[in-house]
């Protein structure tokens, strides 16, 4: 089989944008203010959990490169989620802390990760886990579902303060903020990935690696579909306050 | 806080069971016979993923022990699920493979892991994870749902024939004899668990991994449970044949 051409295969990915949890019924009924607040608040703890886990993600990435020129590009996406000593920025994950206060929800349990689902943990730890065990060419290819998101920040920057009111705006800052961030990141990620995936083959697997990431997202909207549309969290009905694993490591 | 002693620690493990998935609405639903070929097929396909993991979290447990003791009895879990060379008793891969076609599933599909669902993956990998990262002593106590399972094996052996005369008894031998190993291998697991986790810490450690057991098989059942009871496997609605991440180490 022929390798695509770079325009071609980059056509390709932006093409998976048509599995984007954007289309999730979850994610639909939240942009079209059809949330409750419980739901809210559920999506907000829960893919916080995915928050957290950037920088750590990252991490594990820089720990497999040793190509300092693309170190030095790729830490800033730590210092974005991360913040810096020293520069008043609010770090991503400040960010999320405080649209988590906005909805409502304690800062301490948002940290303790009281409410994370085990369907979201499952998920979001394998992506932690595949940026530990593959190739940085293959983890920076699986960050590029960033190619999506500034679309996904805008809707909710557009429809949230009319269809929630009662969150404060200040709480949306984090969306504000990813909307330059991500298009940044995405130019590396996209030259990262075409030059390295240049085979037919390894194009193909460029592809399975994106689709991995998109099942990822897919998949925490599907756990808190069950648990916050469906009241069907695990154990629901055995136990009156279910209680999950803590994370483990 | 004080210590619980063996005993009292080995209750608390066991009444982790009420957790189990025995009582997960697709499991009760399976159990009295509701259950159509197409969610029995999808059941049996996506647990094949688990079966297919067994060994390979076996391996990484050895991997990780250093005492030739432990290893020679918890060996004996790998050559359960693979079978020996010069042994002509199924190995538990060849049975559930039976089993697979016992329901009209195809072989190769089965070890293509073509109908393996996202969350099921995530869930399935994330008890790899654990096995690899982990000591042999926390992974010995992650495999303590073995204390529910000869019930959730009787169950299916004492309802199936009645509720679903279309499967041939024969694939139902995998069920068979799990019934004996399963009660070998909790003696050695419990043995391991109650011998290493002595501290009340350590203790609250050792259930908190029995919880992250739990939730794997509940995760597990719930991503067929919305796949096959509701008819929302992932992208469903988005493109016909949803192609989902294969395994991508």
């Amino acid at each position: 089989m022929e390798a695509w051409t770079r325009a071609e295969f980059e056509q390709k990915l932006r093409d998976k944008g048509q599995l984007y949890h954007i289309y999730h019924p979850f994610h639909v009924a939240m942009h079209e203010g059809q949330c409750t607040v419980e739901q809210i608040r559920g999506w907000v703890a829960n893919r916080f959990y995915y928050q957290l886990n950037i920088p750590i993600k990252d991490a594990a990435i820089l720990a497999n490169c040793r190509d300092m020129k693309v170190r030095r590009l790729w830490v800033q996406r730590l210092l974005d989620h991360d913040g810096c000593v020293g520069d008043d920025t609010l770090g991503g994950i400040e960010a999320w802390l405080k649209l988590g206060e906005a909805v409502g929800l304690d800062r301490q349990d948002l940290l303790d990760e009281k409410y994370v689902l085990p369907g979201v943990r499952f998920a979001v730890d394998a992506y932690v886990n595949f940026a530990r065990r593959a190739s940085w060419q293959e983890a920076a290819c699986s960050s590029l579902t960033e190619m999506f998101a500034p679309q996904i920040h805008q809707s909710r920057l557009d429809s949230w303060p009319k269809n929630y009111p009662w969150i404060k705006s200040e709480g949306l800052s984090y969306f504000q903020m990813r909307l330059s961030q991500a298009r940044r990141d995405v130019c590396h990620g996209l030259e990262i990935t075409l030059d390295h995936f240049t085979t037919r083959e390894q194009q193909e697997h460029g592809l399975n690696i994106l689709q991995f990431k998109l099942d990822i997202l897919w998949s925490m909207l599907d756990s808190m579909s069950l648990a916050y549309q469906q009241n069907r969290a695990p154990y629901q009905g055995l136990v009156d306050n279910p209680i999950y694993h803590k994370g483990i490591f």
